[in-house]
């Protein structure tokens, strides 16, 4: 089954996976779903994810070996899943397991555990099921990059990160938000000042 | 007439534009799409561009008052047009006006000059004809993102920046140039061997 119609393409696709426990508790995170294409295969995809210990996202993948990816642009998604519960008023039901209702596509992937290291495990993951809502055209948004580089920094940004790096990343960040100022929408807009709110010591001015 | 399904959002849409001069020349560059959503006039969007002096895409709106926006996420697309002359394999006629074989959607705009600048002409683009030919479902590619970024720095890159802007310059393309390698599919890992090819001073090590 190739993914690429529905949006995963060679390289290192960034999507919102959304999982449960096996209790049935969803969960929500963006999370890059790593595409390998094999020469010698005919040029079969392989998929992969590496999933960090201590998130709720390897916690569910170990009792559900069950993930989907939500294909999304929707800069508002991404930082509201990598900081913080997304409501459940988001999530729909798609063959037994929790989708984000407004994605453009959602493939569920069977996980397969290939190893673990220090901080990841890290699997292959098979696609089981795929479902296409919505093309679409878009042109880049630069706007767009800058807040998925920007929530990439925030989620990097510890109390551990030496000042040095902190500092680094703050003018990182103010240039995101610059760009997001010059080229984006109102979706992109409002997602910078959700990232802003959760992260607010990487927005003090540099 | 609304362009969102064509691709056109608010904010600023990186196209590649074509043009042709009064003789039938044709170009091909990229450009953003500047545009504004108007909430006094029921959310109506107008649409503007920068078209910079000493620019082949200026000359030719200056003698045709015709634009195409041609709305692609193919990155070799854009740093072949940023970088030198595409080929005219790559065009083909649509209503009398030159267009991106392959782009998803295309937009032939009538340009209106609003006003002269120092180093650049604002006009306002108004939709004449729109062609939607290809939809499609496409998760975000950091390495597509880091590739426009790149391009961008690489037309500002010129023998008049100083000494301490390119250090600055070529230390943000060395990292955009990681993430293309790990994020990005075989096309934008041309597109960056393309960028080195051509601007190959910002290249050298930092």
């Amino acid at each position: 089954m190739d993914l690429k119609e529905a949006g995963i393409g060679e390289g290192i696709s960034e999507v919102i996976v959304t999982t449960q426990s096996a209790a049935g508790m969803p969960n929500a995170a963006p999370i890059g779903i790593i595409t390998e294409i094999d020469d010698e295969q005919q040029g079969k995809p392989k998929h992969f994810v590496k999933l960090y210990k201590g998130s709720q996202t390897l916690e569910n993948v170990l009792e559900t070996s069950t993930v989907v990816a939500n294909v999304t642009d929707d800069a508002v998604l991404f930082v509201k899943t990598a900081f913080g519960h997304l409501s459940e008023l988001y999530l729909s039901d798609f063959a037994g397991v929790p989708v984000l209702t407004k994605a453009n596509a959602w493939i569920v992937f069977t996980s397969v555990l290939i190893e673990e290291r220090d901080d990841y495990f890290y699997f292959q993951v098979r696609p089981r099921t795929v479902k296409i809502s919505r093309k679409e055209v878009k042109a880049i948004n630069r706007g767009l990059n800058a807040v998925i580089e920007a929530a990439i920094l925030a989620t990097r940004f510890s109390p551990a990160t030496n000042e040095q790096e902190r500092t680094e990343m703050r003018k990182r960040v103010a240039e995101y938000a610059e760009i997001v100022e010059k080229c984006g929408g109102r979706r992109e807009k409002e997602a910078m000042g959700i990232l802003r709110e959760k992260c607010s010591q990487l927005f003090t001015h540099v």
